[in-house]
This record gives C-alpha cells, sequence and structure tokens, in this order.
C-alpha cells in the first residue's frame, strides 16, 4: 500500500496550447521516481487481468510508459505513430482534429492478427486519437483489450467513443 | 550471458524518410519482449558505471527508453522536447537542420541545477540533436554524464560534436 498521492505530481497550467485549455502536466510525475513507480505498479495490476501479447504506445507520450509496461508483462511494444514517422509499408486510419485531420499507422510487418493488445497513451481528452489507434488494430486483425490513460478528462466523455476495456488513473472534469 | 543479436532485430529500409535514406527501423526489436529486455541490460550495465540523479529522453523515441532506464537507476526522468510540446516556463536552445532550424526545450521549474544526468536517443546521425540537448542541460547549470542510443550511424562522426560520455549498443557505417 503506496502513500504517494499521485494528484499532487500532475502540475496545471492555464492557457495551453492554447488559451481557454487548462492543461494537465505529467512532468513533475515523471521527475520523480517513487511517483512513476506508483503508476507503473497501478498499470501493471490492471492489465494482469488480462491476457496480453503486446504494449502499442501512442506517438508520444504513450511511448513513456509503453516500453516500461511491456518489460513489465513480459511482452513486446509496438509504436503507434503520426504521419510520416514510421518506414515501411503501413496500416493507417484517419482521424479528424478540430480544424482538419491527421492519422496513425502501425507497420504491417508486425503480426497483430488475433493478438491481445493493451493501448497507452497520457491522456484521455474526447478519445479522438485513441478510439482511432482502436480502430486501426481491430480493423487489421488485432484485438484491443484494454485501453489505458494516466489522465482523463471526464466531461468530455472520451471513454464512451471506445470499445475496448477502459481504465485510467486520474481523473479531472 | 545473452544469445541474442540484437543486429537481428534492426530492419534496414531504403529511402526513408527520403530518397537516399537508409533508415534503421528498432521496431522488430521493440516488438521482441527477449530484445528488449537485452537492450534493457546493455543500458543498464552502461549507466551502472556513473552516478546518476535524472535519465533525460528526447522525443520522441527516446522516451521509449528513458522511462524505463530511469526505473531501472532508481532516478526521476525528464522530458526534452520539440517546439510547441511544453507548457509553462521553458529553457529552450535551438539547433540547425538540414533545411531552417527547430529547437528543444526542457521545463524549468525541474531541479537540474548540479545533477547528473543521462540523455538517452534511440539514434545518433550528424550528432545535432544529441548536442543541442547536451548544451541545453549543461548551459542551465545541469551535467550531462552519459549520452546513449541504440544505434549510431558511425561514418556521420556525431559522436566528435559531444562533450559527455558517449556510449552506442549497436554501430553501422
Amino acid at each position: 500500500m503506496s502513500n504517494i498521492n499521485l494528484y499532487n505530481y500532475i502540475e496545471s497550467i492555464s492557457n495551453f496550447p492554447k488559451k481557454g485549455i487548462l492543461f494537465r502536466d505529467i512532468s513533475p510525475l515523471l521527475a520523480n521516481f517513487e511517483a512513476i513507480s506508483e503508476l507503473r505498479n497501478i498499470f501493471l495490476d490492471e492489465a494482469l487481468k488480462y491476457k496480453i501479447d503486446y504494449v502499442a504506445g501512442i506517438d508520444a507520450r504513450g511511448f513513456l510508459f509503453s516500453t516500461l509496461l511491456s518489460q513489465d508483462l513480459k511482452v513486446g511494444s509496438i509504436l503507434i505513430r503520426k504521419p510520416d514517422k514510421l518506414p515501411g509499408e503501413l496500416y493507417t486510419r484517419a482521424y479528424k482534429l478540430e480544424y482538419g485531420e491527421s492519422n496513425l499507422s502501425i507497420k504491417k510487418s508486425l503480426d497483430i492478427r488475433n493478438k491481445n493488445i493493451i493501448l497507452i497513451d497520457d491522456l484521455l481528452a474526447t478519445g479522438g486519437t485513441l478510439k482511432c489507434a482502436e480502430d486501426l488494430i481491430n480493423d487489421n486483425g488485432g484485438n484491443v483489450t484494454l485501453s489505458m490513460v494516466v489522465i482523463e478528462l471526464v466531461s468530455l466523455k472520451g471513454r464512451h467513443k471506445l470499445s475496448s476495456n477502459f481504465y485510467s488513473v486520474l481523473k479531472y472534469d
């Protein structure tokens, strides 16, 4: 049983990345060994409820946790990347942004068919990115078993977009 | 003693991100539990030669290793990020790209003064990014003790730009 309150390691910064947005920054959490260690154990405990083949980290802050969790689960990890970052043959899926659209890709050469996959990212807001990642995996033969984030912005209801099991460690309105 | 040859887990892809470049892709390594585990142990063995206070990951593929290594060393980790990614007060340093320039930032609120810091990234090419990260830390009171990468493109001589100790796991011409 830990005495660490992870909320104490989140910094809230007004008007970033633009006016009216209250940004939740995980930098203080990352800078503290005991805090990351606690977060790591929480992610692992949740992931161990499932039979998992891969951990997929979402570009870029998901990478902070995907390799770590994949090692703890004794499985490999997969990169889900933004445009023009991955080489070779790709599966790609577009998603809408506030203005315009973007896309996420994974490498075709990875064998995700019938594999149980955890998606991991730092934050869930409207859920557009995580929903896109989920569809990208599921539509190409994989099975997103669980999606996990450090921070959930609950009032944006992003979790309702997802079809996989969902887990968040810290919740804000 | 491991029997894993990590070179077998690097995929070489021609003409990415542009014509004439042979891209060394770590995706197969990441997808294999034993391969990441071997890489993790190599990084840790090297890092344990020094007294380290923080591991700093360079945006974005450095994040794949920074949290993992920081946990193994029982220290915190720091994000070194590209433009417009970090909130709040920042230390920022510019570096030249082939066309134009970019910059890297860290948060001022992190206490790096007189701290011994490891920089970690996936690849060293010409060394422009890693040199910028090193200057960013050193010029703001920190001390880059060691820089480590998975892959070094030796013929580009990037390591000669660096003033810190340097270690690469895999070497290509």
